[in-house]
């Protein structure tokens, strides 16, 4: 049996494809996102970061560092266990307490991670419900479908965001069938919305629990930063909601919020969540001072949802194949995971801009793209200069351009 | 369909069989570990806490404390992305050049938990060797048996820590099928550890893989905190060593170590990794502080065996009925669910120790016990008062005692 041979045949095939991943080794520099520093052959050299999560530079505020700090110096780096066994600290009640605020819920449960999040509760209640039948949408998180795949149910897959074939498949289930509707608001990398309303509606015709990710959404929509279904008002209506800490709110983890029983429910009983050391009191600290400061200030949703909107309008202006986005979400098409590559690498050696390629399997396949997410610190120029660059390197390789909008 | 029916009979189970859990709301006080308090109804309470899993107090240790600081001062709080996307920073770079380093391999891989590592690697690897069998300690973790589980292969159960009974397993399998033996160190429950060198020998005889979770063992055994793998001068005998960053290192996070082609494969199919946030820098800095400072310093380890030997030896000549334990881990059987909570709770309540009950699922049932985890903080004194409260819990309850040791 030569292992070595299989393990390395693995690598060659996606050597092979274009779609091998390398990954771009880089540091931030607090007080001055999105400048950075990448480390490589000749030392660090000097960068901007055009593709981070951290869409509201909240990992940099200093409110939150100032959160952490205390944290560190008060109680120290870890939590020393699970949940139940020492790891349980007064910063994780609070910002469980926070975090059920924020999406008008009773409770809420902390993961150490979104992925974690929506595995360990997808997967439990999928075994709770004996016979349950989950509808899920087909661009749905990677995490959501191991989630649903652990939990043993049968799973329908819905066309992205069509409520008629959602009805469709709904309707063909008895009626005494529990059912569990799993979908998104923010679909990250087309940045497309749901229609949770209309979905809650389905939900009520046909008894069904909703389960809502809204990783990136949270911190970023909503007058307080509770999401798509904040800003939509429709937050009482979904059963489950489950955001993260990782990317608006700047720090890491992950959570949902629900009523009582079922945060108690999956508290209980979710393995993903009993088995494991809890977050570290020091993020949790720092996650609790971002969503404050994210419930009442306004100013970082509005710079980030601006640079977004003005980013789209210089690509356009260029000719350049943006996606259709209505959210903060910058996708640029290029269809080739080798050109994608390509683009993303001339990028940071010429020109000291970072992006990376998106190819399969985060997309599928023919969809290869650059995804832009500025931020309220970017500023016009470097808007301007990201545009002028992407505009000669796609005369470069000669990639097609569309007719100036 | 009355949902909340379904979820408030699966708390009424577990309400019924005496195993619903209460976390206990605590802040450690950093630099006076174990010392602690605890939020209740009266405000904070002082207690001593004796089940933490930062076995050796390096979540306090004012050099992991301070890279933390420099960390969090430097970059900021989260980093902002998956590994592939913006989440690279030099600081994981760097530990993971340290992990593999530790355990004698070519390279290692980050993970947001101990508990994902298991998950993302085991599923990852037997998806990549078709056809694979894995056998699996009784014993093991949750979340070993849930990356056995996601693998889809076919799984055989070995009985804990029995090298015939494993033998027989895999000598029933055809050779040419690909094997993987997955198995701990240190057994956290029961204190016990694995025959390593013997495995590896049934490992060579079969042509098998071998997959050592080291969580509870690494940063507390070796002369450079490598675990039991480095003591037993076996680790370059393992295909994979797996460790935490949240136990003795003090932090939060967990890892593979291997040969380069292993880890890249699992770098590059596993959706528990490429799917998620990366650890926050912060947590990778402590965690670099925190092994550096154990591969030179020994001074940590033998302190707290010193505090396990002396407690077992206090609890056994008080004829309390401590179970058989090599390692640091000091069980204590009760053997009843609510009995073990009752003991829990009187001994924060009139004594001020913090040690939860481990009841099922983290132990099968019947052998529902107290787990006490002495450092090298905890006191002669602070051993003495915890056995004399145990003596009279025990002859309150009217349990049972052993002739004294």
């Amino acid at each position: 049996m030569d292992y070595n041979r299989i393990f390395k045949a693995a690598i060659d095939r996606l050597h092979d494809e274009g779609r091998y991943r390398v990954f771009i080794d880089i540091l931030r520099t607090r007080g001055q996102f999105p400048n950075a520093h990448c480390f490589g052959g000749n030392g660090p050299k000097p960068i901007t970061v055009w593709c981070s999560n951290d869409y509201l530079g909240m990992g940099q505020h200093p409110a939150v560092i100032a959160a952490m700090e205390e944290a560190l110096h008060t109680v120290g780096a870890g939590s020393g266990g699970t949940r139940n066994i020492g790891g349980n600290t007064h910063y994780h009640v609070e910002l469980e307490a926070e975090l059920a605020d924020l999406h008008g819920k009773q409770a809420a449960l902390l993961f150490t991670s979104g992925y974690v999040s929506n595995e360990a509760a997808l997967s439990t209640l999928g075994k709770l419900l004996p016979g349950c039948v989950i509808f899920s949408d087909e661009l749905n998180h990677a995490s959501m479908i191991a989630g649903i795949k652990n939990s043993g149910c049968e799973k329908r897959v819905f066309r992205h965001n069509d409520l008629e074939h959602l009805e469709e498949l709904l309707a063909a289930e008895d009626p005494a069938t529990p059912k569990l509707i799993a979908f998104e608001s923010v679909y990250s990398m087309d940045g497309d919305i749901a229609p949770i309303a209309e979905i809650c509606d389905l939900a009520d015709r046909y008894h069904a629990l909703t389960y809502l990710d809204e990783v990136h959404a949270v911190g970023m929509y909503g007058s307080r930063g509770g999401g798509i279904s904040e800003r939509d008002e429709v937050a009482q209506r979904l059963t489950i909601i489950e955001g993260t800490l990782g990317k608006a709110f700047g720090v890491m983890g992950g959570y949902i919020a629900a009523d009582q029983n079922i945060v108690d429910c999956i508290r209980s009983y979710a393995p993903g969540f009993i088995f494991t050391t809890s977050l570290s009191p020091v993020l949790a600290a720092g996650a609790l001072a971002s969503i404050r400061h994210l419930k009442v200030s306004d100013e970082e949703r509005r710079g980030q949802q601006a640079s977004a909107a003005a980013l789209k309008a210089k690509l356009a202006d260029a000719g350049l194949p943006v996606m259709p986005s209505v959210t903060h979400i910058v996708p640029l098409l290029v269809g080739c995971p080798v050109k994608a590559k390509r683009i993303s690498d001339i990028l940071l050696a010429e020109y000291g801009f970072y992006v990376q390629p998106i190819n399969y399997p985060t997309v599928p396949r023919g969809t290869e793209r650059l995804r832009f997410t500025p931020g309220p610190t970017h500023s016009e120029a470097m808007l301007d200069e990201l545009t002028d660059a992407l505009t000669e390197i796609w005369g470069r390789l000669e990639l097609e351009l569309r007719q100036a909008a």
